[in-house]
């Protein structure tokens, strides 16, 4: 069992990672304080629910938690203004009050939401994240919660810290695999913009990544959730600091809001964008191996790393437009310098972005 | 013109309290960094809007603030999930970003509302307030923000501070005498909880109130503020001396709940409820001043002393039984000592609320 400390002052809190820890679940909920006489509400989706939720559910309730739980459907569709006010509907039926948690048992989605229900419900309740995917460990530090609007994605949130993170390896093994590679996508970033030396063992590992190796897996979700929490602690409400987190992010969501729905999971389209960033680096200086050792580490973990021909580069062009990150003729882009390094350049020229997404389909698998 | 400082460490901020504040609102917003930069949303009801939006709106526009205003039904049905996701629409619409802010032009009702947008709009930008009514003094303090749910009032919310504060006093000459002396009551409970010289002012100065006298307005405003920021610096989250400030609004909750719409004010519904804890401080042996000066201050500030013999005991009681702070057989309330002093009592025994809520419908004009 490994553990860590996101250090947020009077906000710090714990994250385990190990296996089986999910039938242990109640000690760890006494050990941080989570109240046995005020009523619980895990909040999970229907895929997640189908394989932990009864068990889950059940040690809790044996070691004296009162427990309440709720199926949301699973995808990003949940994550609405609707699906909050039914969460707090069935909060207000179970009896949640101030001393009240919230427990997410699922991936990102599910905290997101159960994040927000958490900071909101009498403004403010504790909350406790159970991740069940790997990209989960991105979204388990830091504390962002939000739904979306029909209009925008995650624009209705909060600044939000669980009281404790409980990771148990062994949900992650019913992922399907290319749900592990997305996740892993996460992962390999934090390597790129940190660490140069764990990148390095993510290539070399990609293999035991991939057959899920519990040892592995619980090492690369140490290190990744260690790199967001190092940066996070520094920049807890995204002044600064914490933009580096969005490598391979401007490009990755301009593809997954053209993409058809489905045809790119979020890892999939950042690990497209982390390429197009290592090229950026060239352009910029950074040494060849920026964009080589990029590229194979993200291959080898079953990511993409070439744009399908089918994109249309005007509409990607136009979706970066959109983002919050551009200003008149020149684009705000996070930039590896090496690996391991990286920097903000706010006066990325459009052109060369433009040129950088056309070469992403001429890309070939290392 | 008064200022007072809400001390709050990080999140301190100033109150402004004078006549004609409007007229020179941009120098108060660039005073405490509001950005000519990016655009700011003013959200105001229809009956403010009518007297104030238009110079207000000027008066910024001309200073060179790009602002943008939407105007929402008065009352409280417009705090509401589904007005907050049409307000976030019109903030994207108006390309609001992170160093925007969010003016609330209004009474209690505004101020939550927009307030609730700021502190959830991508997960937080500034908030600024600019009270209408007596009452919003009280909401102007402590950060405290929220929607309704269809079961349960102001339950999905945050703490979320202003910037700033500009009550301008020209704006409550428009009052209706009605909702001045509601709004009075809120600001003769900060007296009756904390600050006996206070009580004593208010009762003296009752009439000036009433007529809207803009010295004595402003004096009771800075007089009121000062008591709920010098409790809230005390407990921003609402653990426990925070409670105090709950005097009169179990019973006065329960009236509202009970009410048919519009029938009590909440200033109204308070004001029997604090004749009532006055009551019931008599039975723990406070002096007889509790009572007597709690019912003749709260009368000449026009405001009802007694339960309308119409009102269903059972009905109240069972109101209050549904609120947060009961537990079984006995209840907790807040209860004057002396008058400036009070307590929170949580062992209040059901019996003795009833038999006071009976008594209320006895009590006579002082």
């Amino acid at each position: 069992m490994r553990e860590l400390t996101v250090d947020l002052g009077e906000r710090s809190y714990p994250i385990y990672i190990g296996e089986g820890l999910l039938k242990e679940a109640s000690t760890y909920f006494i050990k941080h304080g989570i109240s046995k006489k005020s009523p619980l509400l895990i909040i999970t989706d229907s895929r997640v629910a189908e394989y932990h939720l009864e068990s889950f559910e059940s040690e809790l309730a044996e070691a004296g938690f009162q427990t309440a739980s709720v199926i949301v459907p699973s995808g990003e569709s949940s994550k609405s203004l609707s699906m909050l006010e039914s969460l707090v509907t069935k909060a207000l039926e179970c009896g949640l009050d101030r001393k009240s948690a919230i427990v997410a048992l699922g991936g990102g989605v599910v905290g997101d939401l159960a994040g927000f229900v958490a900071a909101s419900y009498m403004r403010g309740i504790k909350f406790v994240q159970v991740p069940t995917t790997i990209l989960a460990h991105d979204s388990s530090v830091g504390g962002k919660v939000a739904v979306n609007h029909p209009l925008a994605k995650n624009i209705i949130g909060a600044f939000h810290q669980p009281e404790l993170v409980l990771y148990d390896l062994n949900t992650l093994q019913t992922l399907p695999p290319r749900e592990v590679s997305a996740g892993l996508s996460e992962v390999v970033k934090h390597g790129l913009i940190w660490d140069a030396e764990f990148a390095a063992w993510c290539e070399e590992n990609a293999e035991k990544l991939l057959a899920l190796d519990a040892e592995a897996l619980g090492y690369a979700l140490y290190k990744g959730c260690s790199v967001k929490a190092a940066v996070v602690s520094k920049d807890e409400r995204e002044n600064d600091l914490r933009a580096i987190l969005n490598l391979g992010h401007t490009i990755g969501h301009a593809l997954e809001a053209v993409a058809g729905y489905g045809e790119l999971l979020h890892g999939e389209a950042i690990s497209i964008g982390m390429v197009g960033s290592a090229r950026l680096g060239l352009r910029y200086g950074a040494p060849e191996d920026v964009y080589t050792v990029t590229k194979r580490v993200l291959a080898k973990s079953g990511l993409p790393v070439r744009l399908p021909d089918h994109f249309d580069v005007d509409k990607i062009m136009d979706a970066m437009m959109h983002d919050k990150k551009f200003s008149e003729g020149t684009m705000v882009f996070v930039v590896p310098t090496e690996i391991g390094k990286v920097e903000i350049k706010s006066d990325v020229p459009v052109q060369w972005v433009r040129e950088i997404v056309e070469q992403l389909k001429l890309e070939v698998q290392p």
